[in-house]
């Protein structure tokens, strides 16, 4: 069998990631590759730092993008950081809290948990508890935005417990980065991670980190070597530092990081805060409009997160089938449960370049006609109007 | 200081890699992106894994792309095949195969040296002998094609040797896969990585990677964890796995999986045996080239990888003043000598879509300027008429 060239189906992605790519990014991912030594591309790499400094409001020297997913954003912080028998304490309201474990395990350090409930924030008085009750932890593991659930925790209180018990902290901010704020610097945070998939709305494949001066010299004070060759930070830093010559460690992904540097100039020629705005508003838009096919949402509204919003499935309704439906009808993807949530939530997705007024009415409208035809009562009219309503209020967010 | 939008001036890359990217895999990779779990996606996925088997010459069902550069290919074989303790033979005759010895180390592993020299093939005896004083060894890990030196070693021999000692081979392809004979399972090599940016001429990013299934059943039967969370083999088979629903495991980078496909479809095109006569062809014609200008190649002809091309710097030549004055005059990437040959080396890659006629009519006029222009006497009309009767033997390759 011949196979031939593959031609995506053009979809629209108000999933939990990756999300709609502006068409100026895949323009720049296109361009021409060149080498990962060449002194052009090296000026882009410093560019490239700059923005992500400002993206992630922090003046860390150690401000870069990982050749790979966010998940191996996540290792690259845990096996930096975390050396054998190393107590760590992990909060977990979501999948990417119970990865967090699994990683301090894998880097032989002991995980403490401190379990919280799916679709909650972290509970910060149980984060203090835990640390009282372990003084020997010298790190808090947590997810600011969890991807699994669309909630936000508090990252600031967090932080400055962790502060107040001589602990660094690493944190999860794959899906809030770009999309609501992340205060690197101002909340004390210490080793971050995100993904180019979300909010930046670059494709998916690249993990911008940040790291402490205090966080690094850990990483400088290790016993043990990182167990990591490609991700021991100690190497990493020989290609990405911007002082001395440029070691080469391994191939960088040009043309990805093309991408992202022109995502990022593209959120830093709307301004990041008109994007947190934008964020905002257009969760806003698309709830009242889901309210009026009634609709709820899944977290109490001071959790939750404007670009991942959980959707509670209707009883009586087949949530899977609704999902094939919108994909094969409209080519429109929203996103599934994930772990306990699995046939419970839609997770539906306003990040980035998918944070748009089309992509509201697409979706409000695609699903009153779906739970429409499937018998539900629905109003279309009525959750246009009200999402319309709303969009009114900020003429300025397109 | 705004910073706009990045435009790499265009350059032909004939250096170690990457290579040129056709302007085809440029096109497939600035298509929509779709989500990593879209049906769509994932029929993709499975054309990508026979193409995949095509290419590495092998019915493996475990074959797949990595979704992260080379280096990480490296690390993923190593991480799931070693456990602490292990005896691992490694063969050292350049930068990669130290890198596999420090990927021994941090798995926790025992390596054991075969010391080789830079620019010479592995020694089949030494390896022999290795084996034979260390019983023990399970692993045997060599570089097909080292890419700091442009040497080929004899992977067969050398998989046939550890076979008879009963051990698992790791083989590095990342510069052979597409531009010379790489043959998985008549070899019987066992756990093989490869990038994306060389002789398959796709963007960097990411590491294809093939397991035989006697390497499977010692990842099965491993009595630790992997140390890797995000290269777990049996954690990432759950999402590129063809029987059951897939699982996910992380964002694959969607784009760049579009380009390798489409650049795996080119090379199908073309022919996999005519894409090595390609690249056999077009070295030898450099080859002759090089040689009218008074240039020599280091390593012993039948040694010589010929997508990639060690060439001695003369006396008296500043090699790094060269190598910019092709960069700054002609856009034209030669790439420096790494590690013990730094200074003494320049690297000229003939590799995927950079093998073609334009390309080495560049690189010896380019030469036989500058060399002439830094008072060496170069005959740049005997250079070109060399190489143009060695192209004119086989008009089939373009």
């Amino acid at each position: 069998m011949t196979i031939r060239s593959f031609n995506p189906p053009p979809r629209s992605l108000m999933g939990p990631g990756p999300a709609d790519v502006h068409p100026r990014v895949l323009a720049a991912l296109a361009r021409p590759t060149i080498g990962h030594l060449d002194p052009a591309f090296v000026g882009m790499m410093d560019e490239l730092k700059t923005l992500l400094r400002q993206t992630f409001r922090t003046q860390n020297a150690l401000t870069m993008p990982v050749s790979a997913p966010g998940s191996a954003g996540m290792e690259l912080c845990f096996v930096n950081l975390v050396e054998p028998g190393d107590e760590v304490v992990v909060c977990i309201n979501g999948v990417f809290g119970g990865r967090m474990k699994e990683n301090v395990e894998r880097a032989g350090g002991k995980p403490i948990v401190v379990q919280g409930t799916w679709g909650r924030a972290v509970d910060p008085e149980q984060v203090e508890s835990a640390l009282r009750q372990h003084p020997k932890a010298r790190i808090l593991a947590f997810v600011h935005a969890e991807t699994s659930t669309g909630v936000s925790s508090d990252a600031k209180a967090l932080a400055a417990i962790a502060r107040q018990h001589d602990c660094l902290t690493i944190v999860d901010t794959v899906t809030s980065l770009g999309g609501s704020p992340v205060e690197v610097d101002a909340w004390g945070l210490d080793a971050v991670y995100s993904g180019s998939q979300k909010c930046l709305s670059c494709t998916p494949g690249l993990a911008p980190v940040t790291f402490s001066e205090r966080s690094l010299e850990k990483v400088r004070d290790r016993k043990s070597k990182v167990q990591s060759w490609f991700l021991d930070l100690n190497l990493v830093m020989g290609y990405w530092s911007g002082e001395q010559k440029r070691t080469y460690h391994h191939t960088a992904p040009v043309n990805a990081l093309y991408a992202l540097h022109e995502s990022l100039v593209m959120l830093s020629e709307e301004g990041l805060e008109q994007a947190w705005q934008r964020h905002r508003h257009h969760h806003l838009a698309l709830r009242a409009g889901l309210e009026a096919l009634g609709l709820e949402l899944m977290v109490p509204e001071s959790e939750r997160l404007p670009q991942l919003n959980s959707v509670s499935v209707p009883a009586g309704v087949d949530e899977a089938a609704l999902r094939a439906r919108l994909l094969s009808r409209y080519n429109l993807e929203i996103g599934a449960g994930l772990g306990d949530l699995a046939g419970k939530i839609w997770r539906i997705g306003l990040m980035g370049y998918s944070s748009r007024p089309a992509n509201i009415l697409l979706c409000i409208s695609a699903f009153a006609s779906e739970l429409g035809a499937m018998g539900h009562n629905t109003d279309a009219s009525a959750a246009i109007s009200a999402a319309r309503a709303l969009l009114d209020q900020d003429a300025d967010c397109r």
